[in-house]
């Protein structure tokens, strides 16, 4: 038991259901002296709030965070910092018929046949609000990743089968239009696909990029927390990822030798790589180029259209299931995608802290 | 630091490097009880063992394990188990000049930012070696699921572009051939497109599946510790491997939900799903049916032909790998996959035993 | 880092400061299925209220508890139990002088060195209001032992010399008198001591006593998390604990082995102890007698009489603290070790599930 | 289960029973660059052989070590530092009897309780011998404090009711007289106490004093991670401890706050404490002065005179225990309280090195 925790150094622990009072989290290791407030962590919750485009429920959340502890003065106090967000729009109303059976693609069964029984309102603990603990924690570490001039970038890199054209690449657009696209064109089509979707009670998958930038060489920990390994396991934590890419990841496996490796030349009087097929990592270790990993989505298990599942009495019945559901998940996930990257790197920071006796000297000596 | 255990109640950490005297695996909180002998561990080192065709390096490797402690009169104690590796064939020598530069695709670069200097020979940590001791700690795991009725098939799903055939299926096959692929006519394929890379001095990629039978609905921890997540980290943190897939993997991203959900039926009076687009787990819970996994590993970095690095002094080099190197990693991580996700799911069912009040009263009262 | 959160699989991760807008706690890992309300938890942390006698401050904390999730329909969900109190009464203004300097026997100078600065209100993290998630944690850990007949019986044993008489020895008492003492006369007595202390502006140190019954022989697990190292992290982490003592403790030390030796006798055709100067344990596991802890408390650091210290502009001043301080911590600390106590022995309950492969057969076949 | 690693970031994991093949410790965290040869683990090593004077059982063990990985060309390598030590000297016959009832004050009851049956060799893992592994341990974390200007003084305060006098205390005896006692007066009496009861088959407990000298303010995790929390958990893991005091410890609880505060003096320019009643803790973080914690340790439960006990067929039996037993555990054991001592804040000096934001741009800007 106990999973809701993540991280070694620099610790996060989630909690809450989609349709209780609240849902926080608990940032333990977090260094003292960083300067932050809510509008830091405010700025992260808002890009997942739904109800802001056609794509995403119209539910109007408010979301808004507070800060319970370890911060005084405008400074983190090195204590944990405890955030939470209230509930506001519950409407457990909308839910309480799902009550009575499995809805295909959620969490209902497993949970039952796990814990015996389940908070059905709105998937209780599976539900998507979860994330909303890890977009807090996650912009508590993007402060401390910006004080040390690492950035990451994370965007939407394809919906259904319309892909963004790297030629055309401009992350400005990400930021304008509602599904986080960095290419108009793209963000166009895919814009009619889901409108298509929709109509017919459908949904869509996607796959989300994230660039890390400006990360030292040497961060991740041989053999099992690599920093490849780490990243795998935050993001296939996110509930609807199904596959996780670092570099060029499934390419990787059609490539050869000569073709993947990345040779290394002198730039600037160091060692740098011509290319970068290995997404930023060697041995599981940042080998300073960009970190590149892609989250491939599932579309949304909840669609208007018919489904046939079972109920509590062992009936196979025909459902359609009502209320307001994203046509996609993506464009709301790219910020927990981002957030879990943030928080693992983050991490891997503190842990490689003791990688060398010359650290502990620099500090206590 | 300190990233060298994998698990929670059932613990594995490991150890050594390719040229050390040994390698070894301690495994802690395995139940008491069990028999386990020699035979069971070495029966899956042989596996990953080289040596065995001509796709895998020559190297008379013996690998012969010994159990150091934690097994009394043929039964578990309950207390760490040590297994140990003797290297019995090191030639340093062999590796000597690799200490001067970096090999492209290799850890040289990272060890050296990440610690100051490193064990070059033969990798030292960072080699394939490494994996003796997930292999060891893994024929434990897989007993323990044995004694539980959960099984696991791992295979080699493809090499360069040379897919198996689903329709051919048959794992007596992947047993019988060098390249472990359960469709004769693939791996003859395969192993053409692999002499060719060879004579070129080149090296491929290639996808091992792993599938999981018979494990009860109900194992994994939310909301991080989710059984996907857990067996993406665990397969991750593999040298080689750049992506991971559960269930539909990669094409779930362009699917659509109405074709994506996994239906609920009803089979001998229980729910049961009709299809596995899922791979086995909703919410990150094991569902029931079969778990699905797919690992894409990037081609072996080491080849013969020339590559252009960099050396100690900060000079552009062209080299020529010497040693003996395996076209493809593919048929001898088989086993490493394998082994990997049986200590994970051995790791989640222990942890699922309090997941219950009533587990508890089982045992207590 | 990350020092906030106690035990493997019953895992509680607490925060919150003295003069913060709340304290709470994150109880991660409770089994699904256990009957638990506000009332249950409520109770607990009225014990540890102060303002109820004259030898605790008078400030009128509400500490109210309010459950934020993981209950539903009145059962623990086995997901996170967020437990949360809000601050009412804080008077920062009481405090802002200590900002100033480093009062003897508190964290003000040590959290400054480690931080480089601290929350001067009220001691923040470092106040015995800290303990608040402890118990609330506690109560629920308790309820869990009680489904397994497993209860604790925690009491003031001594204050400043004065020792309880076990001859007199009533644990009604104990829940009578506002000193937790289970005899009347030496609560008396002890009364008296503190009253004259008061009057000094001195404060007073003493022992508590813990007593597990009902714990199954098997509980703890070797080598380092024996249940006797567990309880002993538990107890000393509480702020002013000064030692902790297991079965005869110190007098051990000053014995002879057939002295200490607890011979086994049968009863009612089972082996048990005829004595039990062990205290419960036998290498670290529970060996089915009474587990008897002693914690020794130092005085409250806070006292009103004058004492010399330094202030932050390095000059050697003389104070006296201001404010309302209880002349000893003992009798509310009480609850503070049955929790600790509680939350251990809870985790290492369920640690335990997977000590034998009969175990997981029993539970998963 | 899995109770047989300790530390965070300086994580050691130990393995092996009495009468296995050999025992040994996992080192995974040790900062790389550091000078190691199995010199320095030998010495350490050779303080807790036994056989070296006639206070200590006959039995001439080799225990020599051998360092198996993580070193390379004579520093750590930052990858896990395996160390075995093989068992010599095994005598299994010796210990066959044993099986077949419980001895007083050993853990073979407990053993069958927890796991079902145990390994009767000479008490398997809950033997002494255990604590090789810390000790090799121990030796690497006091190199790592050395090298940080922090030094560990570890000795015999007391043998039954002979207590050292500080008046002579002179730590050269201490090295000198087979007791580890620095009072040459008190060494011969307690000789003489320890003749008398070898004499009558019965055996002595003592108390094993440490300091922690050099130490910076600032280490030690709140709130439970605290240094002397974790120095509690880390020396009652020790086998035969049944108290641990921090400070002026279980006096502490007789005394009043005037007298049990140390007041802060201006020295050197800087606040440091006139007294040290505290131990070097204040809040659980290290306060600049020296640590300082006593363990009591329990009389040797072998004992040659009879004990009545029960055996497997539930009879009550009188045995006489043959074998080689010491009449006092505590000589050999100070090296142990030594090592966990080291090995604990070893892992808190790194786990603090996140402690400021400040820290981490000394490391990485």
């Amino acid at each position: 038991m106990a999973g809701s925790s993540f991280g070694t150094d620099f610790k996060i622990t989630t909690w809450g259901e989609s349709h209780g009072s609240a849902l926080g989290v608990v940032v333990d290791g977090c260094p003292a002296g960083l300067y932050l407030d809510k509008a830091d962590i405010q700025a992260f919750l808002d890009r997942r709030k739904p109800g802001q485009s056609k794509y995403t429920t119209t539910r109007a959340e408010g979301d808004e965070v507070e800060i319970m502890s370890g911060v005084f003065e405008g400074k983190t106090t090195g204590t944990p910092i405890s955030l939470i967000v209230y509930n506001k729009d519950q409407h457990s109303s909308d839910y309480s018929e799902i009550a009575s059976y499995y809805r295909p693609g959620h969490a209902d069964y497993t949970f039952d046949e796990k814990y015996g029984f389940r908070d059905f309102r709105g998937g209780g603990r599976s539900s998507g609000r979860e994330t909303i603990g890890r977009v807090a924690a996650g912009a508590i570490a993007s402060k401390i990743l910006k004080t040390l001039n690492i950035s990451l970038l994370c965007y939407t890199a394809s919906i259904g089968d319309i892909d963004i054209d790297y030629d055309r690449f401009d992350m400005a657009q990400a930021l304008l239009n509602p599904l986080c696209m960095p290419d108009a064109e793209a963000a166009v089509k895919a814009g009619e696909y889901l409108d298509s979707l929709r109509s017919d009670g459908n949904s869509s998958g996607g796959i989300i990029e994230c660039r890390i930038s400006g990360l030292p060489a040497g961060i991740g920990e041989p053999v099992f927390d690599k920093l490849d390994a780490e990243l795998a396991k935050a993001v296939m934590s996110i509930g609807a990822v199904k596959a996780v890419e670092i570099g060029d990841g499934v390419k990787a496996s059609r490539s050869t030798g000569l073709d993947n490796n990345d040779s290394f030349e002198i730039k600037d009087g160091k060692a740098v790589k011509k290319t970068n097929h290995s997404g930023g990592t060697l041995g599981g270790i940042s080998d300073g180029s960009d970190v590149l990993l892609r989250a491939h989505f599932k579309p949304t298990p909840s669609v208007s259209a018919s489904q046939t599942t079972v109920n509590k009495d062992n009936e196979e019945i025909t459902v359609n299931i009502k209320g307001r559901h994203d046509p996609i998940i993506v464009p709301r996930a790219v910020v927990v995608v981002e957030s879990m990257a943030a928080v693992t790197v983050t991490d891997l920071l503190i842990r490689n802290l003791s990688s060398r006796i010359d650290n502990l000297k620099k500090i206590y000596l």
